[in-house]
């Protein structure tokens, strides 16, 4: 892929001496980024440009030539690349659009292109895309003239969509963030996102990486390559509002849509997510400040006004207002009484400007060790002290490099001023208050969490039992059914997830006897292939007591659902005893397109109808991720004792979840499951599934 | 207080000849901003400045003076008052800092400051503030040098902080947003923001109105202020981790955190609340866009990608995604075809540019009645279209006005091209897609409220039983103590509040009487001053059946009790009847002491110590917002016959807020009222509230 970016010579297919041809504008844009590489224009009417000959065909070009750019009508691409291909070019990136998004026609086109790049062993990227740009060299195909104010830099951009890559390149080019290399991955034919990430991911020059993702092809991927990263990705996805309306079967599958997947994915291999195009610059600059590694911020400010917003939302963020010890407080009082309004933190330090008292202060409260990093709040006026102002930022700059610590600058000041510091103090300028506490949090976090994501996620080898789980799934799969209620019990029985015991039966003699048998109360459930919502149609009775009143439960539930139900084909129904104490959450999982088996654990009954409140995690986890899972949880304070309860047996939950991860990734026809409730007892006492619907993939 | 803002002759106050001197920076920003009205220079030291006489005394100047601006030591500032006083001006701005910020002394020099003020009729500004700005007339009597590129506009401030109200200078500056007047509040000795406030809602010029608070004098008249406002107001307020630490005692009090009732009385009166200055500054521009009147947004995009991005922005903030007839979409495929990737809502409008085109689809689309706004992503390529899209851009603005309805316009571009526009289109322009969508919902939100933000809310007299119930308040607050739950029962009652009855008794024997007479099974509650949290140590059983049951109940209380309060004075028990069935809701209030009467409402039991789920207002409350506040809590789905449940009686609950609005009004004596639970029955069946406490005003 290195041909990609580093072409020593391309070929520019599809340029003319029209004045409205494209090709132009990429002829344009390599020239004025200053590409250091050979240009060879190609277009079918010939002609001279700048005193070169446009040849007729990449065929008539004498010299070898890395990489094509083809910007022709969509109909001519396929035989374009087979020349390509003939003359021995094995990358190209493909600009024309009128594919897919044109409809069936436009996929034909796309069908044969895939042939010919086959064919030939050459690899595309597009089409439907701008293209590349590499700063480092001054490669730049997109045809739109652009200008090539954007610094180079460090931060390399992958971009579904063109129009939103041009945006990020304009928003970085005013925030002072410098570009390595941007690509426009456009219809994704043939490379995918995923592959240009392992590039960047290995790429030197290459230390911060953002995507921009319409539609995830293969999550599972995304999330391998992203834990091999030793660089921070940031990215955001689009497209979040259709996925949120697929059609659901079972509670797990309303409950983990795939926007809340992806959530969860992105946080498990270390991906930033972002929501708009302000947190993007903000959190772009905060990670390049060094990492702060602990929860102690100390806020120094010339206006008090923003230190009382930086302290709002220092709180806010989760972060603590570092003490500072009295022999600190003390230092500064000898020293600069006259000058601090207020000698707590935030510091307050008033209007007095003097570059080496603030230097001082600051570099005292970095080598505090209760101090994990600076929010400076500074407030400029340009007229009287714009230069000395500049130093000051400088200086802050060295030393928080020298002590690893950060230091986040806002500044408050005219527009000229901050633009003049952007593009030259070569360290991230904030200009909102609170944005920048809540970009340093994110900082924080990011280096807090990053080696947990690395965590490796592997199931060492299937559960001793999966073959004979198998069977039991292949039967139903073969009569086209899902599980019974008792074969999804043995199911989750044979992983280890205790499920209460319960006798399927026949008819009312034996469900007198089961019930004999597992002592009373008892609960009866119906068993039939077409009822899954059971205890919608009547098809649950709980806490009976007696025989006699087994005996009446049998028939009235079989009477009542041959009324509600008369094409049901009746089983028969399934004895349980009945489980006291304890509390309920719920847990699941299922099978998702894009990332594979997802597991979620929520509360039980009206707090995840109510609330909707699961947390979610892509298979296979961590132990550390399932306790996790069970701690973000709002209300789980109820299972540990809050409140003068019994805390309940959470590690037995934990070890249920791990149990369902494993079972999901060995048993990939399990399209969904809901353990409904998951009844869990005092510590040390476990827990037990109530009822369970598992749904099998069928196709 | 027109003075303030206009004054035709000025002296500044502590001008000296000194290059360090603060007063320079005063004389030099009204020279800058071009003031239009006589300056008088006054300083101890005298001296001639760009040949004008430096005053000793504001008593030897020979002209009158409508406005002295004073920045002397604060030890000197009464004394001057004082001779501004003889001087017969009557309004300042107190620009000197070193008062109550810096201690006790610094509190006493206030209090002269008030004495003098008062002496003769006097108002200030400040002190510790950095004065007033109006773009009109050149009035800026800050005394750090401005530049004075903020232009002359329709957008007012009023900053407590000088520091947060210069940023926000900045930020309009670089928005393009016009200034009308600026005042910096500072300490509010002697005038307080709501007559800042009151003044400007009628100042003529003035259009918008932004506040920056950091605390609160007297919310009810801000709240009364705002409501008579016809210009839409927008404030910050900072300040808020240090006021959620307030120690509660009730439930209700831990609930409605003093930023809670601030959200809860901004919403009331019509304040848009700002959380930080992104968010201002697009808040400005959308509120000056015609006004949104329904949730049907259309997006017009040049890139497929940012019109991704609006949609799934547009279902966030709950809009819709306009639908667009058949007959339109026929007439634009017509004419637009080649030119139109995608022929719904989102139309995603490629690469083309042709001003025509663009103009008639907008045009086109605004004529449509199902379109209640656009949202217009424009993505420029200034080398080669800037002048095109500018021309286009105030075309549009010409069409929003014309249709009375807001196209909100973002645009992608190089930053010199965005200032250009921000400085030079008069029309907001945002460079955010989901900001601009965001903002948007705002200018609906804030439409469709404010008329009812205006509805009158007034206790028209006292309730008929106000003096009863005031007489049981007073003989508890004599008797140094709280209602007992009986009284409380009573005072609610008095207000039409349905409380299950109960008798109280004296010994077992009354009690197992009592009972009888209530009809079993029966609670039963202890009665004591010094027990407030009854069931917390065993002074609630409940579920008693029989006769020995209470005897039994009685005596284990009384016995439990003692034991474990033994200083605890037991005046006897309550006996109630049980009440069954229904659904649980905690309904409270409390004085607060910014905004006097707050009442709240919350899902009961285990929602409210979980989720903190309740909504507040502060009262008198409308018809409207009692059923406003039910509606919006989450979960309250369950109350409505959400699963199959019965409809609970909803009506009844907005009465009882309703007459709890009216109780804490009539009787602010009441600190905190809980009414936990308050039993809901299914509809027309009402509510009973089954515990009350009621903690009194006991200074």
């Amino acid at each position: 892929m290195r041909a990609i970016f580093y072409p020593e010579s391309i070929a520019v297919i599809g340029v003319s001496l029209s004045p409205d041809n494209l090709g132009l504008g990429i002829i344009y844009n390599l020239t004025e980024f200053g590409f250091r590489g050979l240009i060879h224009e190609v277009g079918p009417k010939g002609g001279v440009i700048s005193g070169r000959r446009i040849y007729q065909s990449v065929l008539d070009i004498p010299e070898v030539v890395d990489l094509a750019v083809i910007l022709t009508p969509a109909r001519t691409v396929a035989d374009i690349l087979d020349q390509c291909g003939q003359k021995g070019i094995r990358w190209a990136v493909v600009e024309s659009a009128g594919f897919r998004e044109h409809g069936e026609e436009g996929k034909k086109l796309e069908e044969r292109m895939v042939q010919v790049a086959e064919k030939w062993g050459l690899r595309f990227v597009g089409p439907n895309c701008i293209g590349v740009i590499n700063k480092e060299n001054g490669l730049c195909t997109p045809f739109t003239p652009l200008n090539p104010k954007v610094q180079l830099g460090d931060v390399s951009i992958i971009s579904q969509s063109g129009g939103v890559g041009m945006s990020v390149l304009n928003l970085m080019g005013n925030e002072g963030l410098g570009l390595n290399k941007f690509v426009s991955a456009g219809n994704m034919l043939n490379i995918q996102t995923e592959e240009f990430l392992e590039y960047l991911i290995e790429d030197p020059p290459t230390g911060f990486i953002y995507l921009h993702l319409e539609g995830i092809r293969n999550g599972r991927k995304l999330m391998e390559v992203a834990r091999r990263s030793r660089k921070p990705i940031l990215a955001s996805k689009a497209n979040i509002g259709q996925f949120g309306k697929s059609i659901a079967s079972s509670h797990t599958a309303s409950l983990s849509s795939n926007d809340r997947v992806v959530d969860a994915a992105f946080r498990q291999c270390g991906i930033i997510r972002i929501n708009d195009g302000t947190a993007l610059g903000n959190d772009l600059k905060v990670l390049h400040l060094p990492s702060m590694r602990g929860k102690n911020l100390a806020i120094i400010s010339r206006s008090g006004g923003h230190a009382v917003i930086a302290a709002d939302a220092c709180e806010f963020v989760g972060f603590n207002l570092a003490q500072f010890p009295q022999a600190f407080i003390e230092e500064i009082e000898k020293h600069f009484r006259a000058s601090v309004i207020r000698l707590t933190n935030p510091l307050d330090l008033g209007d007095l400007f003097d570059l080496d008292f603030f230097l001082r202060i600051i570099e005292r409260t970095l080598a505090e060790d209760g101090v994990d990093g600076i929010v400076f709040l500074h407030t400029i006026i340009p007229l009287i002290e714009g230069p000395k102002s500049r130093e000051l930022l400088a200086r802050i700059r060295e030393l928080s490099q020298r002590y690893k610590k950060p230091v986040a600058i806002y500044v408050s000041t005219e527009d000229q001023e901050v633009a003049w510091l952007k593009r030259n103090l070569n360290y991230p300028i904030f200009t909102q208050v609170v944005e920048t506490v809540r970009a340093l949090e994110l900082n924080y976090r990011y280096y807090a969490g990053i080696e947990q994501a690395r965590e490796p996620r592997k199931i060492e080898s299937p559960h001793k039992n999966r073959e004979t789980a198998r069977s039991l799934l292949e039967k139903a799969q073969n009569e086209k059914r899902d599980l019974f209620l008792h074969e999804a019990g043995e199911v989750l029985n044979l992983y280890g997830l205790p499920m209460i015991q319960g006798i399927p039966v026949a008819d009312e003699g034996e469900a007198v006897k089961a019930a004999g048998r597992l002592g009373f109360p008892v609960a009866m459930k119906i068993i039939s292939k077409e009822i899954s919502h059971k205890s919608d149609i009547g098809g649950v009775q709980l806490n009976l007591r007696t025989e006699a009143g087994v005996a009446d439960a049998y028939r009235d539930m079989l009477r009542r659902i041959r009324q509600a139900c008369p094409e049901a084909k009746i089983e028969g129904v399934l004895i349980q005893p009945m489980a006291t104490g304890g509390r309920e959450l719920i847990i699941g999982g299922r099978q998702d397109d894009q990332f594979g088996p997802v597991i979620l654990v929520g509360l039980g009954g009206i707090f995840v109808e109510v609330f909707g409140e699961v947390s979610i995690r892509v298979a296979p986890i961590t132990p550390r991720e399932a306790r996790e899972m069970i701690n973000e949880l709002r209300g789980i304070g109820l299972f540990k004792g809050a409140r003068g309860t019994n805390p309940s047996d959470l590690e037995a939950v934990a070890d249920v979840l791990l149990r369902l991860s494993q079972l999901l990734c060995d048993l990939p026809e399990i399209r969904e499951i809901d353990i409904n409730p998951l009844r869990v007892f005092p510590e040390k006492e476990g827990c037990l599934g109530l009822d369970v619907r598992m749904i099998l993939d069928k196709s």
